[in-house]
């Protein structure tokens, strides 16, 4: 690690700057790797505040590398909460009316339990000691966590990439807890193809001597070069290959002509390089393993007898899909097929395709017809809810 | 290294079991990045033999981490020569009728000079020290290659991929030495994805402590974790996703149930970590470095003024374009535009676009679509060319 450097993001997981949920031993969290884990504890971050009848809940899951710093400052980046143009006051997700809730996963690193959290049983990190973690698994705790707020139904789950599985687990594991359902850029499973490359990044970090059997904390070093590149192998699949043309295409980086080595000749060699550098400063080699087995393992049909549309049986939380179509990641045929699941399970759904060459990342970004999709969905759910002013 | 294991790679690397032709001092490379290489040599293959009027010559030209084994067992692996299927007696590339030549690349790692070769100023093998080679510095050493066998122009030059970028700098360099040119899913440059991809690679074989810096043979070591994950992310980009959802899709490998760890739990991962592993037996790190750099250099208009069109003013060479609707690497409007440049330049073009699901490696495949469009092409030319039996 560098000489004189504070890590932020270690402190943040040892002790995160925000609130933080703690389970004891009586309240353990049975996993579907059948351990019950206790004690276990989630941060997280509220905005706005919960009405009378407690119907004003909305529930944002976040994705891989995310957290729960949603619409505020991220205490390690010091940047902006990561949809803060979507979520505060008098924005689409108007903090002013919504009780707005996102928490760190189970197995992140920005404070909840995670695979560099002490484990009372050792005194060490957990390191690969921690069972792996299913959305299922991380969707419960999120539960634990709403009751903790006394909240009996959310009025909204929303989310992207993984925090979209998220949602989709919420709608089936906890349908009447689930007034209205955004799943974003999602499916209902993890892909071959998409297994694939979470399996490069992972034989990535394993690959780094760095790595040591993911005891790495305990060694004082991190496999930050492995972590690199997995992470500069993952963020070619959040972005189309028209973007990255329109965005770099072949020219040249601070340079008049190629140098004929092995520097970063193409701006698209640079920008890659310094995508590996700044995730390393701030996300755990161990939770990307643990993320990234999570998508891998969720298979929502699977879970139900090979049938998606018995994953929401009788369901009466309303839907909005929205997908976008340079998204190669979760293709719109991904969302497609639990449309076509949900409207087998006579649900109420709504589905939009936005055009876009921005790829999988175009959740992320200031993406207008998202938001007025988000916008128009959630305006007709708070009516039908009763919300509306 | 595995111990008592023969390094069957770095002795074929070293003294190539087939024919070698060695340049002197008198005979350099003139090298694009401003040097003359000297001494320097290439091995290669034959088949078939040449006839009187030297007019029956096909040169084949291998992709990225291919040989001049191209009909004959590979001495490495054992395994039959990489278009076996298509090159032969009797074949549709048939050795009985045709003298076929096939070199390994300049940089490469099966007997021509390449960074595993001795550099003769140090007594050291190059590593980096070699200068970043080209697609042309390949065509121009190849083509000296040429000259030894007293061969002015080729009947055809033929190759996929790397090979084919080989194939359009050959009839852009040396239009009146070229026939017919058989270029195979491949384009006239390396898209800003594509270099993404290999530079993904290439960070995670520097990534490798074993590389120390490129001096890893003198070091004694191999930077294979490194090189097999480089492997594994380009092996994802040779494969369709539908293909990978056919032949793998989530299936587990052989086990009933998710093990809950980061082993091999889907069939996706063991063949991918498979084709990590037996890749660093038959290649060299730094080749892969050269090889990938070579790639994103390639850039025909580029070369030209911009003008993709000036690259092949005024050729009477014939040409075939193939390419495949599910390759991703290489897509069918990279071939396209190619073919509208040679259109400009008032060319005989044909162009092939095969149905399939596998991807850019369907030209190693057996594609008997294909297979039809070469011996069509081939027939043809070989009429016009007066070789008609």
């Amino acid at each position: 690690m560098r000489e004189g450097w504070v890590d932020k993001a270690a402190l943040e997981a040892d002790k995160p700057s925000g609130p933080v949920l703690h389970f004891g031993k009586d309240n353990p969290l049975h996993m579907e790797a059948g351990v019950a884990l206790a004690p276990f504890q989630l941060a997280y971050q509220t905005y706005g505040a919960l009405n009378a009848d407690k119907s004003n809940a909305i529930l944002i899951c976040h994705a891989l590398t995310g957290d729960q710093h949603v619409a505020s400052p991220n205490p390690v980046t010091g940047k902006p909460g990561w949809w803060a143009n979507l979520v505060g006051p008098a924005k689409i997700i108007d903090t002013d009316r919504f009780f707005v809730i996102c928490s760190n996963v189970l197995g992140g690193c920005l404070g909840s339990t995670g695979p560099a959290t002490l484990n009372p049983a050792t005194g060490a990190p957990y390191a690969l000691e921690l069972p792996v973690i299913t959305i299922r698994d991380m969707v419960r705790a999120q539960a634990m966590l709403v009751d903790h707020f006394g909240i009996d139904q959310l009025f909204a789950v929303v989310g992207g990439s993984m925090g979209g599985m998220q949602v989709l687990e919420w709608a089936s594991s906890y349908p009447e807890r689930v007034f209205a359902a955004l799943p974003i850029a999602t499916g209902a499973r993890h892909s071959s193809q998409n297994i694939a490359f979470h399996e490069v990044g992972r034989q990535a970090v394993m690959a780094d001597p760095n790595w040591h059997g993911g005891r790495y904390l305990a060694a004082g070093t991190r496999p930050q070069k492995g972590l690199a590149v997995a992470r500069m192998a993952a963020h070619i699949t959040y972005l189309s290959e028209p973007a990255l043309h329109r965005k770099f295409g072949r020219t040249l980086q601070d340079r008049e002509a190629l140098t004929f080595g092995f520097d970063a000749d193409f701006q698209i060699e640079s920008y890659l390089r310094h995508q590996g550098l700044t995730f390393v400063d701030r996300f755990d080699a161990n939770s990307y393993l643990y993320m990234t087995r999570a998508m891998d393992y969720f298979d929502l049909a699977a879970d139900h007898g090979g049938r998606l549309s018995e994953a929401f049986k009788g369901t009466r939380t309303r839907f909005c899909f929205v997908s976008f179509t340079s998204d190669w990641l979760f293709p719109t045929s991904e969302s497609r097929e639990v449309v076509h699941a949900l409207n087998a399970s006579g649900a109420s759904v709504s589905f939009v395709e936005i055009e876009t060459d921005r790829g999988h990342d175009a959740f992320l970004l200031d993406e207008p017809e998202m938001f007025g999709a988000v916008d128009g969905f959630l305006r007709s759910a708070a009516r039908a809810r009763g919300l509306a002013r």
